[in-house]
């Protein structure tokens, strides 16, 4: 992953068709820890040990792995408030023998402890959670527990959960055309989608990410979204929503799920539109300050002011904790009803396996997505908030287990972390539940 | 001010030596308050409501009052935490009778109540402190109790005065050459000044900061530091610290004051060499948290991860109180020691008044400048940190009075804020003087 664009575009990717195995030519969790290779310290850090915007360093690795934990540094962002009310009690119950539980990895079939698989998967922090405690809590490389990560693409089951609370409230017609709110997409692709098409991710969009290919269309989309320097001379779209505007259809939209992150940038401006509220204040009101978050989270903005709704948001671990716990309890957390019981059941039902199955993910055989959410269809009903280099809120209703990670994998895709994350869980969910305390 | 970058290019000012009115041409403070206005409201903001840096409508009047209390929407941020602890208090007993104290604008000898000026000033919220606790707390525009506002040059009195403490413990050697501590500024106009003439900044230097000149030394210093968009083709330097090494010697150091940013940026540069810390580590450890700060901080950085020592400061007002009241009782707070009492005590004595009066500050006639406070030398001793378009912490020791104000001001010299403000600060120290409660 020499070429920063090329890690750029891929990180757009929440998952891929290979089901590689840990990449054997970078650095491993260890040998690539940030703070021992002195990225950034120093004033000025020497140059070999300078990350910056503008000449895309900070999408490399090995310097991902402090970039993640320092994402304002480089780009404009907008808080999200938690307000003024007391911090939401997280009990801590932490368990020895977690490290301890082996599973089998997909693919390779290889043993290896759950322990093992916190360092293969570059984990830069991670919380169990177990009928409502932290029983396992760990920190690695730039992450320190008060500290702020980037979520990437989990950023968008945030997102979508807003947008579902604000269907069951009636604020928004799953069934009605996109430009019926938002007439500026009129004559894109968007324009004849559903609200639950771009939703579901099942539109038909001539938008390629083909990141092989200098043209395709994902690198306009982030340079429009001041998510990549722009050359001399750059004459396109200044903004996520003049970009959208320029999405052309092609085939039929609901036909087939299609992981493309403009259908996100649809749902947090349809979330803005609807609500008359930025979509930072709509995170706040909605999520931040009922869950009682310990610190306040921010996000990613553009030249428009517009948050970054596909992949934006940075917060707090723990907070990431209480979110992902709330959507296992039902929407409910910290004493009060958070999102509608139907709409969190309605996301762990799923959509249709046959349209998910178009989109040929290796490790992900009989999923779907639903509402911005990876939907397992296992016997434990988990589903999962996913982003690129190893993000994640896995929720397991039966094993009444939420687990939360910030990473900073090598590569970009999830489909390279599956195969030591997703046995892991369903280890991990296993003994938890045969060895309650 | 319709040229943005003449706006910026006077924003590095905090004086002038102009003794103008509030300006007539401009909407006062209420018809400008940014909310009734719908700055950045709306997704997207109508264009013509719409603020950006790209096109430094940022810096416009009156778009200031929504862009001064939302830096970090506009520019990369650093965090400086307030760590863990809790907050230290700040007691309230609000009075009613301050807006009515009547004081004369200097220059134009109006009678003007405080109340008046606090409106005249385009203040954005205001805290005054008497014998310990906030008498009178007002916020306005953009500004929330809980929100953040940039200090602009008034962070160069937190840099200052952390630099000072470092000479105190023998950490920087106030009469040794810059050089000693930046070999990479050798060869610049800073390589044979003393750390205390660029604390004081009396350094004699071949930059000029003629905003009419559109090849001024400070529109070069502004691109550098990422403070503006620069043009196409831009190949100047690109941080602070590189444009920092082409500063020209220009006459002798030490015989005059003129105030000129790149010192503060030295200072900044020196605090972090000697600290071995980033200068948001430093402002953490030495005031955020033993302060016991409310909240956060932040500070503007450029493409080094530099945080912006001359002025990209931005935090909430009452921790601004809580700094500024330390000043005020000789260092101590939150029942510690923070600063020593000798290096507050060798602040409010100043330094020479002759090297001052050089600069011709119609407004500050007897004032003196050291270690990067405005010190007033009257009967009071008040000194002031002062921040361009009205920023200011006052501290009246002898009348136990200290005052935080944020403001957005059309015009950027606080030359035209000293008529109403300077003498409402006296007469405000006089009236808690002689009714204490």
């Amino acid at each position: 992953m020499k070429n920063p664009l090329l890690a750029l575009a891929l990180s757009l990717l929440t998952g891929s068709t290979a089901m590689a195995q840990a990449p054997a030519n970078f650095l491993d969790a260890k040998a690539s820890d940030p703070i021992a290779m002195g990225w950034m310290i120093g004033s000025p850090p020497p140059p070999e040990r300078t990350i910056r915007f503008e000449d895309s360093s900070f999408l490399q690795f090995p310097q991902i792995r402090w970039t993640f934990s320092h994402w304002r540094e480089l780009f404009p962002t907008v808080g999200v408030s938690r307000g003024a009310g007391p911090v939401s009690r997280l009990p801590v119950a932490q368990r020895t023998d977690l490290d301890g539980v082996t599973f089998t990895t997909l693919g390779a079939n290889q043993p290896m402890t759950w322990g093992q698989s916190v360092a293969a998967n570059y984990t830069d922090g991670i919380v169990v959670m177990h009928k409502g405690a932290i029983v396992y809590e760990r920190y690695f490389g730039a992450l320190k527990p008060e500290g702020m990560h980037i979520a990437h693409s989990a950023t968008k089951s945030f997102v979508g959960t807003i947008a579902a609370t604000l269907v069951a409230e009636g604020k928004l017609d799953r069934d009605a055309k996109v430009s019926r709110y938002l007439p500026e997409l009129k004559d894109s692709a968007f324009g004849d989608a559903t609200v639950g098409q771009v939703l579901d991710m099942t539109t038909g969009l001539e938008y390629t990410e083909n990141y092989a290919d200098p043209n395709s269309d994902a690198w306009n989309f982030v340079r429009a979204a001041s998510l990549l320097p722009r050359p001399a001379g750059y004459s396109g779209p200044t903004t996520s929503y003049d970009y959208l505007k320029t999405v052309k259809k092609a085939g039929e939209h609901g036909q087939a799920f299609a992981y493309k992150s403009v259908n996100t940038e649809v749902v947090g401006w349809l979330v803005s539109r609807v609500t008359g509220q930025h979509l930072e204040q709509v995170l706040s009101e909605r999520l931040w300050q009922p869950l009682g978050m310990e610190q306040d989270g921010y996000m990613q903005v553009d030249s428009n002011g517009a948050a970054y709704a596909a992949g934006g948001l940075n917060l707090q671990l723990r907070d990431f904790a209480r979110f992902c716990e709330m959507m296992r309890l039902g929407g409910r957390f910290n004493g009060r009803q958070i999102v509608p019981a139907a709409v969190v059941a309605d996301i762990a039902r799923g959509a249709s396996k046959a349209n998910f199955a178009k989109a040929g993910y290796a490790t992900l055989p009989g999923w779907s997505y639903h509402n911005q959410w990876w939907v397992s269809h296992n016997d434990n009903g988990a589903f999962m908030a996913r982003g690129v280099h190893g993000q994640a809120c896995y929720v397991d209703p039966k094993a009444e287990m939420s687990i939360v990670r910030f990473a900073s994998f090598p590569l970009a895709a999830n489909g390279n972390l599956d195969p030591t994350s997703l046995p892991a869980y369903d280890a991990l969910a296993k003994h938890l539940m045969a060895h309650p305390r």
